[in-house]
Parts: structure tokens; C-alpha cells; sequence
């Protein structure tokens, strides 16, 4: 399929690279630093950021939850607005950065409610400029366009995206997330997996690289996952991850192919009801996605199997059914929970799941064929 | 190891694309078409760029020839400067790309003589905003920001590289290579896999996606390169081999690992010296460079042996042996002659060759270890 495809986003990764925060970001500026519960001053990120910014005008502003919410998003707004800030400074992970991206075009937005940026998909033509520390690989949000808000009041949580909040820089520093939680560590390895699989585990597209590159990054996150876990200060297998988390979602493994996202939709879905993190709800759709869509996603399915896992014997179900045991075996293996009983969530879920999906103007997956009664038969999967 | 990214050209890819460098190029712009031969008006590009910017005030400069030389883009940078022209559309393959890049920063170069940027790397702070239709997979020059360009009386053949000259877009469209003579196909293709070569086969830097990515491109010519032979209309063919060029030098594959471009500095100097194509170079020189450095190679060709070939039998040598062979072999199999014999050139060169680099303020390789010694024992392989 044809695309278009710009990504100006500039990396800088590797250890030491926050200290050209004073480079990157022009001294006159007016800097506001958005950061989330606080991690970033235990583990010394906080005072690199405030060191290579001493120089600069910054005012901060904390709090910014996981599935990062409306009402926050719009405080910052005001903070800005009075502040006359003219750069935002996103340092943490994915919520912190989405955040970020949200608040840079809501505060430029002219007339209307901003909350349409994301109910509606509002075109956002400009916004604050704004750069980022990453502290957390998982969302890509650091070399893509998009960002996920959530607003708690209505139980939504809703994606936006447009070449205006592309970050100017994002810094990636391997050796801030050494003291992420086990937990953090492990949402960052699903969502960067589940990531790919969206992207590719579609149908045929004749796109025989993007498929192999979404396949370095698959056994990439298979290898490294498990030796950062039993090994968080290795510095090589966090390199390893960072990287591969944020070309797992940077758009360039998804040019001229379909995508899916069933599951990450069925996901917000249960973020939004539930309040599992994002990568949890992810781990625990997947399989059940993989099993529902058996025969459209056929021949990708059995590509997986071999080349991912080595799966070349027995029959074509046998190996599929091995190539989704084995994907929700290494969710396991990086220490993640698949079935919602294991978050106490009953049976009674995939109706409630089900009936939200229903109410969407539009179905889901890379065939669009994916309604509210498939939603019930993935998660009756999952229970 | 650290790096630092930002490839922020905007590849539009797929049939149809030119018709839109009416939105792509200002309307108020006063554009040169930069082009070679006149292949473009035999195979309706030329038509298609003209009808797209029929509403343009655009003045052509043809004749550049491959290998571009110094002195024809000197003659566009006095036309330039003449005709007031505020934007460059490179119409070709990676020799037009190369002499528009020269020439957008040779224009706007205030004091000094332009051959310096390329004699003395003199930085190229600002460039003339180009743009390009691309007409022939090889160079990857569309998506990234160097140069080459020869000057036939030195008998020199030198690079520039600066992020001034990235094009600010490039359209690819598979279908402008049907037309392509089969000397060009092939050169692409070989050009393609041996700059991905350079960068991949050096030694381990605890890259496990790059790694990944580079055998992903390999793997895809491989496969894809005999069929387009076979079958030059073939989209899907055309399409992958276009995309997989592309992708093989933009940057993106040696970002954090060594890289190698020996055989690349010795063929620039056999097409200086002698006008061979510039992948037929690269074609005779890569398998002396892979056996005379195989002992500092030899992780990454056994790698690459077992990834890229299968070869997973016999010894570690029989088997780095066999990937050296291999390689040939692939390169034979897509129509490419392998040593210098067969250009009619004779084992002098070997000398020839070694002496021009022995003059060189460096050495070559990843290891900065070839010398004119080693150039000779490479050669020495290829008569």
C-alpha cells in the first residue's frame, strides 16, 4: 500500500545524554517541567534535569498520573497560560509524555472545547513545542505523534494524534529506568510486544521487510525481556529494550501494511471500566484476539510460529495453537498475569466490555468485523 | 553506543505519488528540474513531473552524469544564482540526488571555493531546499543527507554529508523503475545489500535489533532481487527492492554500532581510476574485504552465515567460507561480474589502487586497520 511517512523526531540515546538538555533547549526560553508521582527524585533523574536546566526559567509541574487524565492535563493548561510558557519538558514515561502532548495543543486551541481534541478528533494544527526524558519504555510516545488521555468522570479514555506534538528531542538514557519496578518493567516489555503484533499480525500485505522488522523487534523483546527482569542494572538488555519499545511504535514498521489494534481497543476499554494498567488489560486480550481471528490471520499466524518461535512441526492449528500458547507463555515469563479472574475480575466482564465496544460508531480490526458479539467470545476466552 | 537521530525527510512511496508535488512544492516557488540523461522522457516521468507542476515556474538543467561531476554542478550553481531559483527537484536516480545536494549547499556557500566541502569537509551550515522523484533503488541518497560527487580531472571521487541537504521530501514510485535497463537494476540491488553489509558486518556492539534489521534487508533482497530480473514489471517486486534500498542508508540500521565502508572508499577509487559503475566496485571488492579481515569478522560472519544463508554445518571457517562464497554467488545471481578480470582490467591495479589509498590521511575499516597493504592482499583475491 502506499504511504507518507516524516518522523523529525530526534533521538538522543545513551547514557550521559540528559546533560545536553542545556544545548537543546534555547536559554530564553520559559520551560515548563510536567512529571508524574515523584520516581524521577528518588533515582536522580530529577536533579540531572534541573542541573542541565539551571541556566533556564522553569517553573514544574507534578502529578500526572498513569492513564494521565483530562482534568490534570487541563490545570497544567492554565499553568501555562499564565506562566507564558513557551516549551514543555515531558520527563518520565509514556502517561507523563502523553500528558505533555495533550496539554502543548490544548493550550493552543483557539475556540471550543479542548476535550473534542479528543471526543471528536478535532484537528489539532499547532501546538507548544515540546521535548522529553523518558524514563519508562513502553509507549513509543517518544518518536510518535499520538497520545492516549483519560478522563475519569465519564470513563473514557481516548487517543488523539497529529504531527504537531511530535517532540522536537527525546532523551533516552538507558540507565534511568534501572530502578523502574518490576511491574513498570514488565507493562513496558507486553506493550512494546503487543505493539508489533498489532502492527503485524494482520494478513498478507506483500510487504515481506516490514514483516522481518517487525520480527527483529518480536525476538528482540522475547531475548531481552527476561535478562533485564532477572538483571535490572545490565545496562546492554535495558538499551536493548528502550530501543526496541520505541520502534515498536515510531510508524515505521506499519508503512504501506493494515493493522489491527482489536486488542488495544478492548484494552482502554478495560483501563477505562476496571482501571488494570494498559499493558496488563493488553496481555490479557491478545490471546484471545489471536484465537477469535484464527482463520483471517492464518498465514501471518503460521509465519509467527516459524519465525518467531520455531514452530515448523505438526498440522497448521496444531502450530498456531502452539504460536498463541507460547506468546501468552512469554507474557508469563517476563512476570505478567493473562486471565482477568487473576485481577478478581469476573465473568460478568465481557458483557460490560462487550456493550462499551457496542456503542462505538466503527469495528474493530485490520477487517473492521469485530462487534460487540466477538468482543464477548475473545474475553469469554480470557476469563 | 550513544547516538543522536533525526532523519526528518518525508518519503511519500507508492504509484501515483508525483501528482502531488503540486501540494508539496509552493506555488510561488521558482523551481530548477535537475536531471540526467533523458531516460525520464522515454518512460513518462519527465510527463508526469511537468503535468504536477504545471503551475510552476520551473527551468530544467539536464546532463548529469552518473558519477556526477564537480564541474557540471558548478555550471547549475551559475544558473541558480541567475535565475533566482528558490527550490531543487532532483528528477532521477542517487547520481541526481547527489549533484542537486552539491549544488544546494555549493549555492549558498558565501566565501571560499565550493570544492572544499568535499576536498576539506567544510560544513554545509544552510542548502537550498530540495526535494526529488526518485527513478532508480540503489543509493538510499532519498532519505538521507550525503553526497558524492567526482572530479574527473583529479581523478577524485569524495563525500559530503550534512543535515542541510536532507530533502524535504522524496517521492518513490515502484512503477518509474520498470523501465530501468537491467545494468541499473542490478547495480541497485548490489549497491543496496553491500551498504547494509558495511554497516552489519564488523564486530558484536551488543545490537541485537540492528543486527535484526540488517538481516531483514539482506534477507529481502535476496529474495526479492532475481525476481525483479525475472519480471521487471512486477510492483510488488519493484516495491520492496525500492523500499529495502531505501531503508539500507537511511541511517537508521547503524545507529549505536561500528561500521566498516572499506570496500566503499576502495571502489570509489576503481571508479575514479578506471569508471566502473560504483556497485560493479563494490561487487569485486566486498569478498577480498571479507576474507582478508574474516579473523576480525568472524562473529558477525558466522552471524551472518547461519541468519542470512542457513549455514549452521561444519567448522567455524568452512563456514564463514561458505558465506563469503555465498555472497558471491548472489551477486552473480543478480547479473553482477565479481572481479576485476572481468572488466578487462588487469592484476596492475591491485598496485594502482593500494597506492591512491596509501595517500589517504587515514586507514580503513572498522578497526582503522587496512592499509595500503591490505588493500593490495584484498585485490589480490578479485584479479
Amino acid at each position: 500500500m502506499n504511504f507518507d511517512y516524516c518522523n523529525p523526531v530526534r533521538i538522543l540515546f545513551g547514557k550521559g545524554e540528559i546533560a545536553k538538555l542545556s544545548e537543546l533547549i534555547g536559554k530564553s526560553l520559559k520551560v515548563m517541567m510536567v512529571y508524574g508521582g515523584g520516581s524521577i527524585k528518588k533515582n536522580g533523574v530529577y536533579d540531572q534535569v534541573v542541573k542541565a536546566l539551571s541556566e533556564r526559567d522553569v517553573i514544574e509541574f507534578s502529578g500526572i498520573e498513569p492513564n494521565p487524565q483530562y482534568a490534570t492535563c487541563m490545570k497544567a493548561v492554565e499553568v501555562i497560560k499564565k506562566g507564558k510558557i513557551d516549551f514543555l519538558l515531558a520527563v518520565g514515561g509514556g502517561s507523563v509524555l502523553d500528558a505533555a502532548k495533550f496539554v502543548a495543543a490544548a493550550t493552543l486551541r483557539k475556540d471550543g472545547d479542548p476535550w473534542d481534541i479528543l471526543l471528536k478528533q478535532a484537528p489539532v494544527k499547532e501546538a507548544l513545542p515540546l521535548g522529553d526524558v523518558l524514563t519508562l519504555p513502553a509507549t513509543g510516545s517518544e518518536m510518535n505523534a499520538g497520545a492516549v488521555i483519560s478522563r475519569a468522570e465519564f470513563r473514557q479514555k481516548l487517543f488523539f494524534g497529529s504531527p504537531a506534538v511530535y517532540p522536537k528531542f527525546s532523551i533516552l538514557d538507558p540507565e534511568t529506568t534501572y530502578t523502574l519496578p518490576p511491574r513498570q518493567t514488565t507493562n513496558g516489555i507486553v506493550d512494546a510486544y503487543i505493539h508489533v503484533v498489532e502492527q503485524y499480525l494482520t494478513f498478507p500485505a506483500n510487504a515481506p521487510l516490514q514483516d522481518r522488522l517487525c520480527e527483529s523487534i518480536l525476538l528482540t523483546l522475547i531475548e531481552e525481556g527476561p535478562r533485564v527482569l532477572k538483571d535490572p542494572n545490565n545496562y546492554d538488555a535495558r538499551a536493548n529494550i528502550m530501543w526496541a519499545a520505541t520502534c515498536a511504535l515510531n510508524g515505521f514498521i506499519s508503512l504501506g501494511v493494515p493493522q489491527d489494534w482489536a486488542s488495544h481497543l478492548i484494552g482502554h476499554e478495560i483501563t477505562a471500566e476496571y482501571g488494570l494498567d494498559h499493558a496488563q488489560t493488553l496481555a490479557v486480550v491478545l490471546p484471545g484476539t489471536m484465537q477469535v481471528q484464527r482463520d483471517k490471520k492464518k498465514a501471518k499466524l503460521l509465519q509467527y510460529a516459524e519465525r518467531v518461535f520455531g514452530l515448523t512441526g505438526g498440522s497448521e492449528d496444531e502450530r498456531i495453537d502452539a504460536a498463541i500458547a507460547r506468546t501468552e507463555e512469554f507474557f508469563r515469563s517476563v512476570g505478567q498475569k493473562t486471565k482477568l479472574s487473576e485481577y478478581d475480575i469476573g465473568p460478568e466482564a465481557c458483557d460490560v466490555i462487550a456493550k462499551r465496544i457496542g456503542k462505538f460508531p466503527f469495528k474493530l480490526g485490520e477487517h473492521q468485523d469485530i462487534d460487540d458479539d466477538k468482543v464477548r467470545e475473545i474475553l469469554k476466552l480470557r476469563v
